[in-house]
């Protein structure tokens, strides 16, 4: 006879463990944080005592559900902007608003709340991946529950890192502090293959090794992503990463939507683990994810339910319903992934996808006390059918809601008895929340005239390099200079001849930026044009910082094709003025110390300036990269032997306006 | 300043009226079962006034939901048998049970426990289809809710007729009976396209007509039912039922997954409304219906839970989610199918699916007060934007559950009031279910052993005729009838020679009826063999009745393909005796006075037998023409100048077993 520090009894406990044991009149005894023994109601009461017996009055215990994919702050985004194309909904909407509105206090209020809703829903572990990342473990530890904390890291400047290089450094230091807490897994999410650099991944699989903790990352998300991929890399996602080691670490990759089954056995081997997030790719019309053949080459695929800006809530009964739905209408097959299977998706198979499977997922001795109590005698959830055992996991599957959740434990705590929550208070969270969101409304509502706002819903906008490095010089005669370039003074990558018809629309709030309406005409070595290509470039306001010899600009940059006439978009977008400038560039694109830079040979020619213009240019993701790159930039003005003292600071239209000639 | 009943007040109205008008702070006047008045709460307080005001206190008054599928009774059912393929599921389960336990008062408290769980999920008014619908309809009445309920007509022997004309009385009785009730409109339900023959159709179209009440079938539900359309009328389902006139009755049709362009603008054309049914479409792999297309043709698509045995809950929440997700998902565009949509299908655009928009649908003057209020400031539903007034649709359609609907009023009274049922006590229904699922349980437990659930388990069987009219005849030489026969006594449709080999299988429990595994050899006119066929056939014991010169059987018969050696069918079915025939069979399908029969000329090579054996045949689903047919045998036997005194009544293996001969 053990003592222990409590024990549930009376309870139909499905443990989930391997045999799938479920014990119909059974009890839990816990010490500490852990399962001590699971059994037989009668047997558990018998070796084992304690202060504390609960009856759980004919309740289901179940394993505390495992969210494996969300972005938890995002509950104050909820609904912010339904029924959009993605990239409107991204760009149009969730970016600007994240700009302007995550903090840290944000990432905190936001996970809380999401913390209170996911423990309704039956919850007791998640995995995050967000902005602020120590924000959301803070959350998360202060409700009490369990946590994989992804700080992100992107190409782009986020709300919490102006590069990547200071999103990786703060990675670092998370992980450092929160590596040994006994509810937070701190780990490093490189967001996706596409919002990386081969080096930013490269630094995240280290960091992951280094301190053996997960690595979170979205994977093959869209078709889109995946034709990206495959034109730049000649390679789909998954082959990609893998080639860039993504695999040395513990993934944990959510959506692998479009992934082929030789991916599915590349994931497979090495150990990868999947989150499958049906809400999230059906609302986001991402497509349908083979997540009955991943199951049958037995991947580890966990469930999750994305964040709320994108399913709308954290309920991961509708998750479980939803994922048998989905792979019975897309396989064509009732039978495809039946209830018990997408229940252990939802917590045992969850756990191995989390790396986690040592800690939670079955109600198992030496199992940390994650656990679940739900009530099944409900209306919707009546009569009950005893023909088959396994009739159990189809009620709480296919009828139960999560509002049928009654009492919730994470760690041995008790987070939420008889639906009341014991470690958070609602109500002046939800207070704080709507302030939050009225102030949204209001930013929104004064950006309705935003230009970017508008480039998007008339097409969509792609994010181009925040940094850019260049210097701008008049130069009488190009000759000396073209002659230093065929003499491979660098390697050449490319060279090109454009005619550029450039039209520039000015706003009167410079926060707007500007926008280029630019026709490229391609000109081959006789002179004729043999493709014309249409774009718009929305330049926001640089930060300036000038260097000997260059300038380095840092500023938000989205380019877009552009499909509609010209006198469209003047209509469309009604700008203050208009500035029309048309060149004749010849371009290089060279090697200098393994750094690429474009060098560009202009000749204004309507209106018309004397002279050329030379253009030394280099853009990038990376702050410390555009500051090394500013550096190379003398050396490159050496080599062409240009007297670098002359050098222009303004761009052609303010160029073209001091000067005082006629448009 | 007008006296009114009640005056709901400080309510979102959402009115789903033509403008799709709001009131943020809004207010309904109702007197005795109407809507007198809707608007801003300061107007209709100026001039209404009444003895009770009800404050909302915020919360969000909708149009009562409309279930425009479902089948209520079978709550009782829930979670049956998940998981499991169609077939299976319904031949080897549903039917079997319905056939065992669906009774008057099986449907009565089946249908009052589908009444509470749709109030507790804000609806207020279904279509249902059933057996005994005269039970759904008293159940809906005594709870209060609006119903249009389908009296169901097959081609099989149901629970509740043992042929359709039966059902056809029992169906116009119905009609009659309910027609003028304030709540409940009856009406005709033929099952579907492939239940149904021309003559059932008909006769239910005919009703529907005379009564002028709605006509409720499935229509195109699989693909198999095209399938088979196809071969067995040259159209698809959709034509098909066109040409037999279905759309004179204002029909509503359940499922369309699959139509084409063609068949949407036909069935926007005549005027039919759809009902879409997510959940079930998806848990049975029946498909995507189009409903995209149908929304961009104009078609009026409601939304269905369909029954609890395929969903597995009654929840409108998830219908509407899930509607919009697969939308989304199925045409690859996050636009598709908005959330104004998806809520109008579940209110006014359903409203005029089900034929019902004059009384029902909207929060509109003149309109019935069908009414639901529900809570949107809960954890999962908050916080809130406002730069789009639209965005409440949002929040109803993707983020709030079921259990957020607090109060439900149908045709002014009041059937849930802050989560308590008014007109409907849970415990005792959910115990009596209880009840009867536990002898379900026990049924299936001991039919465990059926042959027909075995044989459906191992690849499926469909079901043929119910009634067969047959006469047998030992005859010494068949020379003078075959004569008759190629002297055109009869008008010839097709004629056949087989090599017949059987194997009956005899179960000790009679009642399990016999299984045949037969091979036909097909034989050519020169004596060799062209084709062969191998099929399971089980017959279940028959109900005879004698006529001059023929017997009348009922029983039911499931025939099957036999994919399998005759070796493994043994071990499989275990029967405790076998019996072998082969015979040699002469076969002439013939026209009689309008009526198909079977002459068969039959051989019995092992065990030898002397002479020949005449048989007359005729298979049917009608009752009335079964006996018709009966009659007309004594007709047949006179042209082909045949002495029927020697009638034989006995089967094959039983004449075998008599006349002493070792098989």
């Amino acid at each position: 006879m053990s003592e222990v520090d409590l024990i549930l009894r009376n309870a139909t406990v499905v443990c989930m463990d391997d045999a799938f044991r479920i014990f119909e009149v059974g009890a839990v005894a816990i010490r500490h944080h852990s399962i001590l023994d699971v059994g037989h109601e009668e047997r558990i009461l018998k070796d084992h005592a304690s202060e504390e017996v609960i009856d759980c009055s004919g309740k289901t215990l179940i394993p505390g559900l495992i969210n494996a994919h969300t972005h938890a702050p995002m509950t104050i985004l909820r609904g912010l902007a339904d029924d959009r194309r993605l990239d409107v909904w991204l760009l149009g909407y969730v970016m600007p608003v994240e700009r302007e509105f995550v903090s840290p206090e944000f990432c905190l209020l936001g996970a809380k709340l999401a913390c209170a809703e996911m423990i309704r829903s039956g919850i007791t572990c998640f995995a995050d991946m967000y902005y602020f990342e120590h924000a959301v473990a803070e959350a998360a530890a202060e409700v009490g529950m369990r946590a994989i904390c992804g700080q992100s890291v992107l190409k782009f400047p986020t709300p919490d890192a102006a590069s990547f290089e200071d999103a990786m450094d703060a990675g670092r230091e998370f992980i450092r502090q929160w590596k040994d807490h006994d509810l937070i897994i701190p780990s490093i999410a490189p967001h996706a293959a596409y919002t990386s650099t081969l080096e930013i991944l490269r630094a995240c699989i280290d960091l992951a090794v280094e301190y053996d903790v997960p690595l979170l990352t979205h994977l093959a998300e869209t078709s889109q992503e995946v034709e990206d991929s495959r034109d730049q890399y000649d390679m789909p996602v998954i082959p990609w990463v893998k080639k860039a080691g993504l695999f040395e670490a513990k993934v944990l990759a959510a959506h692998c939507v479009h992934v082929d089954e030789g991916e599915i056995h590349s994931l497979r081997r090495v150990g990868s683990g999947v989150v499958h997030n049906p809400s999230s790719n059906m609302k986001l019309a991402s497509g349908f994810a083979p997540i009955y053949d991943m199951l049958e080459a037995g991947l580890n695929v966990g469930l999750g339910t994305d964040g709320t800006a994108s399913n709308n809530d954290l309920d991961m009964f509708e998750e479980m319903r939803l994922a048998a739905f989905l792979a019975k209408g897309t396989t064509g097959d009732p039978t495809a992934l039946p209830a018990r299977q997408v229940f252990s998706m939802a917590t045992r198979l969850g756990a191995k996808a989390c790396h986690i499977d040592h800690l939670v997922g079955s109600i198992e001795i030496g199992k940390r006390a994650d656990l679940t109590l739900i009530d099944l005698d409900t209306l919707h959830n009546l009569p009950r059918f005893d023909i088959d055992q396994e009739s159990i996991y189809s009620r709480l599957v296919y009828a139960a809601k999560s509002t049928d959740v009654t009492d919730v434990m994470v760690n041995g705590r008790w987070l939420m008895l008889d639906r009341r929550l014991q470690t958070v208070e609602e109500k002046p969270l939800l207070e704080q929340a709507q302030q939050i969101a009225d102030q949204i409304d209001a930013f929104l509502a004064e950006r309705e005239g935003s230009v970017l706002s508008k480039l998007i819903a008339i097409g969509g906008a792609e994010q181009e390099e925040s940094y850019e490095v260049q210097i701008k010089l008049s130069i009488p005669d190009p000759s000396p200079i073209i002659q230093k370039l065929e003499s491979q003074a660098f390697e050449i990558i490319r060279t090109a001849h454009y005619r550029e018809y450039d039209c520039y629309f000015g706003f009167s709030d410079p926060t707007q930026g500007r926008l280029r309406h630019r026709e490229d005409e391609f000109i081959d070595s006789e002179g004729n044009i043999y493709n014309v290509r249409y774009r718009l470039t929305l330049a926001g306001p640089a930060a300036e910082r000038t260097y000997p010899n260059s300038v380095l600009l840092s500023r938000s940059r989205f380019i877009a094709p552009a499909t509609h006439s010209l006198r469209f978009y003047k209509e469309y977008f009604q700008p203050e003025e208009t500035v029309q400038i048309s060149k004749d560039r010849l371009r290089w694109l060279v090697l200098h110390q393994d750094e690429e830079f474009f060098i560009n040979i202009d000749q204004i020619l309507k209106p018309k300036l004397e002279g050329w213009f030379l253009e030394v240019k280099s853009r990038t993701w990376s702050r410390r990269d555009a500051e090394r790159k500013a550096e190379l930039i003398s050396d490159v003005l050496k080599i062409l032997e240009v007297d670098a003292s002359k050098a222009e600071t303004q761009e052609y239209p303010e160029l073209i306006a001091t000067q005082g000639m006629d448009g």
